[in-house]
């Protein structure tokens, strides 16, 4: 744990995915265990998606949903009431079989998403339209049969929320998906400072057993996008398999209209892939467990331990400060500090104590400013603002420097080669040549994005008329 | 859901486990599902396990704990490492043993606890005395295969959080056990209102792996004691079968001591059967999801639901405040947040609106008042701590009236027949003496109490001299 030399990881442009492990191992995020594709999620790695639940739960319940806890168990029965549902999740859930000593006479999945124990008991609890709108949201696990994974990235077992509501109208439906979708937006944009992209997915590639998908899309520094949460209008589907009707306004028997969607853990795999550098981990102040690092220097001077800890008080009304007066050199402090992406570091030493000044270092720029120690408390808040709305900058030029627009299949090809990112191009709608740029490309469709626009004439596969702009990409 | 009538529940006295499963029915704390001896935790269930989780974290990070998260899946070999926690635990844990369409080839099981998991864990980031204490503790959800299941006190899967420690020396274990058994009594105590006893439990009724074990009991409205959190000091028995070692002060390799803790949603079902009535819940204030409702009286007179809406806005800035303005009568708005449980009801119609007065409603002793309007907020804060204590006193005067003192076997038996409660006797330290007390009496040892007192000098059960006081009774 506490090594005495400074840690190096792999360069980001030499081997990205090697420096993404070392990042996460070397910034204590996670640790691997005897669980094949499970990960153990470590203090500082929790603490940071502690943060993230925080502010994502504030908004849920302010948009006025409801936490409630569902049953981790779903009997095979239960799950195979919605036919496109369990096509699509058959071949990836977990099943438990055994209770103690005993057969069990139908096999429990352990579960993947929560749609159909929602809707049994939506059946059970609603009945009129005064029971509508139904805005329910669960903090969970869920388990996945994954055959590769990487640490948030892709595991067998993952946390998130999802979100499960029913309607009256398909209009209502309609406008809850795209608010939900909109919160988690923001969640990236303002919280994690990670750019998205906002759209709907294709019909290959929505939620298994929903009408339409909408989805947010970020990129990574490595040109590959990353689906970063995802916002389902169900329709009637569920409520057709599970029988969850309701009285409306006329005195007519009518089927709810149905939402669901979800963020998880994934969302750190992001944050790390779109801050970060070859010094490690860059966390956002808003998210950050710890957002200014003190470390005294020449400690062992008279006055010097007891001044940190005086600023550390002053500063600890404002912010989430920490102090290191363990007896490791300073350097090694820089070091560990700057590999968790820990946003702001202040030294102070007996010199600047003298001069009555502070020295900061910021985290995202490497730049090391002199201060007063005098309003020390509103230099620090508007320094981690600054590199709040700086770190969304920087990955919004970033993104935009790897995005391209291609006009035909050979265009794409050069262009994704030379140059990863997302790609714009027009599509037909034609779920032949979405395959065939997948096959031939590598890349798949991202979405097609709220914010259309028309960057061509003809399907950049087939050349036919198009009238869609679709975002592609390589993707986690 | 909304009913248009009273709600009728079977009588406490009559049938205190249909009461009990009305009670948490109709306030709609759960609903059944189709997964046999899981429940699903609805709105209000939840919102209170939020409350009481959010008071026990703030506890567990003040005292220097971290939060991490562990797998959900255990290995078979890696559950096998620790002989007497796998045969405590084996014949109730659920297997995993296929994933998708592909079987295992080790079965893993649904983690029961976590004990293995931070084993292996700790083994990996233990080295040396520096890296010590270890304080971490996680919020999960685990599973147990009961064959009979109720609400919150016995279910499939349950809520809890679960401290894992390591520490350098046996006394540093044996503080931080108590440490940890004494939030759990300050939490049932000051939050919950739920008076307990602090004790050890016998090596029969240790935790299977333990050195030994803490706990906490309480007793129900019906004379049945509750188990409601548990503190083990683990010794070194994990360490030596994980090999989590590490240098000391002197350079010399030494296997860790450890200690693990546990609180669980059963504490939700202990203040049910604690402080509820005929009428249905009664809520402690410090964790009641709503602590006043506003039922406002003659609503569609002029002036009184914009009035309600006031005192609702005001109230809000320092109590967790509802109202209630639908087109219910208020006779079925009375019941409804009767049932619930809520601590005080606020009336107020026209002609006290006139008067600037309101009418205030005690949910725990019906009482209600008239009160100016001018100072409300103190009021309310000051009855609601009124409320939260005389719970607890009441609850405390209801314990010390169900516990008696039993000499022999003979009077054990025809007290705990005639006068369910505890029951205080000495024991010789015998299990047989134990086993026979349970055979014939149906009564468990629910601890050796911290506050030992000498109620006879002889075995309740043997008759042979005795130094430990012990408290039984039958128990959930």
């Amino acid at each position: 744990m506490k090594k005495e030399f400074v840690q190096e990881i792999t360069g980001m442009n030499d081997d990205f995915a090697q420096w993404y492990t070392d990042v996460v191992t070397k910034a204590e995020l996670v640790d691997y265990s005897s669980v094949r594709g499970s990960m153990i999620i470590r203090p500082y790695g929790y603490a940071l998606w502690e943060n993230i639940k925080s502010e994502l739960d504030k908004r849920i319940k302010e948009t006025g949903h409801e936490n409630v806890y569902m049953p981790l168990f779903i009997p095979e029965s239960l799950l195979q009431k919605e036919k496109d549902h369990i096509e699509g999740f058959a071949p990836e859930v977990a099943w438990v079989t055994h209770g103690g000593d005993e057969k069990l006479t139908e096999r429990l999945c352990v579960r993947p998403t929560s749609e159909v124990l929602f809707g049994e008991h939506f059946k059970n609890i609603i009945h009129s339209y005064r029971d509508l709108p139904k805005l329910y949201n669960q903090w969970a696990n869920v388990v996945r049969w994954e055959k590769t994974t990487r640490p948030f990235l892709r595991t067998l077992e993952f946390l998130w929320q999802e979100g499960h509501t029913c309607h009256e109208t398909d209009e209502d439906a309609h406008e809850e998906t795209v608010k939900m979708l909109k919160v988690y937006a923001e969640i990236c944009e303002k919280v994690l400072a990670i750019p998205v992209i906002m759209g709907q997915k294709t019909e290959k590639e929505k939620f298994a057993g929903a009408k339409y998908t909408y989805t947010i899309e970020s990129l990574m520094h490595d040109g590959k996008a990353l689906q970063s949460g995802t916002s389902h209008h169900l329709g009637d589907g569920f409520a057709k398999a599970f029988g969850i009707q309701f009285l409306d306004r006329e005195g007519k028997q009518q089927y709810v209209q149905q939402t669901s969607w979800g963020f998880t853990t994934r969302i750190i795999g992001a944050m790390i892939m779109v801050h970060g550098d070859d010094r490690g981990l860059v966390v956002p102040p808003m998210v950050a467990p710890t957002q200014l690092m003190i470390v005294p220097i020449a400690q062992h001077k008279e006055g010097v331990l007891d001044y940190a800890y005086d600023l550390k008080n002053r500063l600890s009304k404002s912010i989430r400060v920490g102090i290191d007066a363990s007896d490791k050199k300073p350097g090694w402090k820089f070091n560990e500090y700057e590999m968790k992406g820990i946003p702001l570091r202040l030294e102070v030493g007996p010199r600047d104590i003298e001069q009555g000044q502070v020295i900061l270092a910021r985290r995202d720029t490497g730049e090391k400013i002199t201060v007063p120690v005098e309003g020390i408390e509103e230099k620090v808040r508007s320094i981690l603002l600054d590199i709040q709305e700086s770190l969304l900058q920087k990955a919004k030029d970033h993104r935009e420097e790897k995005t391209s627009i291609a006009q035909n299949l050979l265009e794409f090809k050069e262009t994704i080669t030379q140059h990863a990112g997302f790609i714009k191009a027009m599509w037909c709608g034609d779920q032949a040549c979405e395959d065939q740029i997948k096959e031939e490309t590598g890349a798949t469709s991202r979405c097609m994005p709220f914010e259309q626009e028309k960057v061509g004439e003809s399907c950049v596969c087939c050349g036919k008329e198009a009238e869609q702009l679709v975002y592609w990409a390589k993707a986690y």
